[in-house]
């Protein structure tokens, strides 16, 4: 008995597929739904089988929904001039919280990382290039990571529309409001003193 | 859009049921589930389901099995002369590692703690001394966790199995006080088997 009874050690292996969890987290999730009760476990391998088959892409803008668009390219109020282009669902998340952008959102699902085999091919950039073809379309913000896959991204993406007549912008960087400036690493700091303004 | 997609934010809560998993951690999960394939969240699905209705108690020592016994239990080649009594299957996972214990075990789920409402009677202790019957059994020795209430529940074994003529014996400190015994090192557990004393 060197290894645990079979279905545990399955459901173990199954934990330890998903996105940063080790070896010992994901026994610790097993032995969870062995706690859990039956009908509980039934509704959790529910909720796991509805978020794959009920949730999809807009058609619009690629960020995940389950209605026919997503609720924001479904919503009348919105600013149909500027779409601002992230890499996954969280970031559109991230910037709705702040409650203050009122355009459409385009989600490309990754960054331009040659060295991981992702090229333009692979994102949502054909998607993203249809929409720009709507002349009520007039700026795009890039609002890829702040990495070096974001930044070539930003980069590719501002050489393909510009030509289009379409004003790009990128995220402004700087210190982040409420860090300490001791803890700011160089290239932030220069960015930071780079992009100064007038108080 | 405050919230997430329904089934995403159902799928999250249900992640953040189990055991040491927060707000942010059941998010990922939950887009980790949404990258797989349709077919590995099926697997995955159905592996809960499974853990669930393929795992009962040992009916003689009470660790988790998907077999009429456990396989310690249904080996005929350890001494049945000793019973290992833990706090749970995870413990004896841990000992089995060791490759030095050839006796049996005995899993209490649990110590007892009446801050919390663990009583002797939610403990497997009736099932214990039903084992201690047999003439066969010689010693117990309580691996029970070093904190508290492992300390607790080893007393109160004690006092209730050496009128039986019950060699009751307990890991030896070596085991690091406050400790979970899941994540004890083999060295660490060897030792405290090796220098068990009566209790």
């Amino acid at each position: 008995m060197a290894e645990y009874i079979e279905p545990l050690q399955r459901l173990a292996e199954q934990f330890g597929r998903l996105e940063g969890i080790g070896r010992k987290t994901a026994l610790r999730l097993a032995f969870s739904v062995l706690e859990m009760s039956g009908e509980e476990a039934a509704d959790f391998a529910q909720a796991v089988i509805d978020a794959k088959t009920k949730i999809h892409l807009c058609p619009v803008c690629q960020n995940l929904t389950d209605a026919e668009k997503c609720s924001v390219c479904a919503d009348e109020g919105r600013d149909r001039s500027v779409i601002c282009v992230v890499e996954d669902p969280r970031a559109v998340m991230s910037i709705e919280k702040v409650r203050e952008f009122k355009g459409l959102y385009h989600v490309l699902h990754g960054a331009i990382s040659p060295m991981n085999g992702i090229t333009p091919e692979k994102l949502k950039i054909k998607e993203l290039l249809a929409r720009c073809e709507d002349p009520q379309v007039s700026e795009i913000i890039v609002a890829t990571n702040p990495n070096v896959e974001g930044e070539a991204t930003a980069m590719y993406l501002s050489r393909l529309l510009k030509p289009l007549g379409i004003k790009v912008t990128r995220l402004a960087y700087g210190v982040p409001v409420g860090a300490d400036l001791e803890y700011a690493d160089e290239v932030t700091l220069f960015r930071a003193l780079e992009g100064r303004r007038d108080v």
